[in-house]
């Protein structure tokens, strides 16, 4: 079990386990526990998604839904509480949509996450480790999560790389 | 070496030497061995690759075509005889392409697996590392292979992540 | 730290910090250092990135640009100095670009990696871990990639899998 004030990052791919081994992970901790949830259901496969997740989840959780305002989301968190954010890969497309800033937003989003206020845990996808993709954009976007990635990763007392439901831990 | 009846999966990209090494782990078992493939050959590439695998391997080994009726083919195997089954990913590609329940083939699949009777090991793709594809069939098989994984994961002794041909314990 | 005289493989997705992690681990040995970049600039994006990664580094680097000649490259740097050859991926793409023989090209770079005559680095790219690609030389590319990336593992002293920044050791 991590430390009470400590920052987990839980890193893998599409369908890894990363959001069921976060919770394990956040559960273990005493209830009330703050669930900040990224993503935007603009069609049905992403509604089902989320509906997945929400139904997964236990008595217990308060879910916030923060697609694009993480920093406040997460600032508002009381202290000495257990936090899941899920997902940063999300949050960060969702500011993408929007042709915001990436960098200045995961500037901003790195400050608040490199000083926890209780045990948190925060999901993203790697997306690095495919083909280099033919449109522009996602390879602007792939470049934006990489450095997020190593940004979070950097400030985090653990970070986890998922396989197949299993973690791997790398620091 | 593994025990005499466990389970090995070994998981990995494109060309990460799943295969090759999965048949050193199998033969340092007395022959015979029986090898299950899942490869079709639709075109003159998946003929080759097939080729290219039959070739490596070495006399002692008996090959079975399973693209569909994989938990039938290694029920059939007899106690106690090193399996190598290759690889999950095209099986349940297959299955795709035939418009079957993959979540159901899945189960049927896991449970044969959480009981081996000899030293098995078996090989599948990671593919949900790269960037979200645009089309929603490769999502859906993208995530049907990540829950496989973890399904198969969850039940092996022992778990295997192939870097460049180089095997990391996940568990 | 690496012997004097070894050769560290540093593999990872996009924007994974192999570069950056490659040139820590290079200039913890003295001054001259030699960087082999085999990036061509076709494009304003390729200009970009190859900018960004001459300005991080510090004094005392000598840059040679070897988008082909690699091999020949390598052979040219005088014995005990540090090298660091960023990417062997990007190297194969532009042989692929000229419709070179990639595992006779392969082949002629293991040899002389095969014998490194100081603290050698070498950096690729994995790029076998997501959905297949839809088009025929995409695959063909990813093959020939993964297959070298196993030829240098094989020779090297230490190999790195990066995770967001961060080394895990793979050999």
């Amino acid at each position: 079990m991590p430390d009470a004030t400590s920052l987990t990052f839980l890193l893998g791919g599409a369908r890894s386990g990363k959001s069921a081994h976060a919770e394990r992970l956040a559960t273990a901790f005493p209830a009330p526990w703050t669930y900040i949830a990224t993503a935007q259901a603009f069609d049905d496969e992403m509604v089902e998604r989320i509906a997945l997740h929400r139904d997964r989840r236990a008595e217990g959780w308060q879910t916030i839904d923060a697609p694009l305002d993480l920093a406040d989301a997460i600032t508002g968190v009381p202290d000495g509480q257990p936090l899941l954010v899920d997902c940063l890969t999300l949050w960060l497309s969702n500011h993408l949509l929007v042709d915001h800033d990436l960098e200045r937003e995961s500037e901003r989003l790195e400050a608040v996450l490199a000083k926890p206020r209780g045990p948190w845990f925060v999901v993203a996808n790697e997306v690095g480790l495919g083909i280099v993709p033919d449109n522009a954009l996602a390879r602007k976007f792939r470049d934006a999560a990489g450095r997020l990635n190593q940004r979070i990763a950097a400030r985090a007392d653990r970070v986890l790389f998922m396989v197949a439901g299993l973690p791997m831990q790398v620091k």
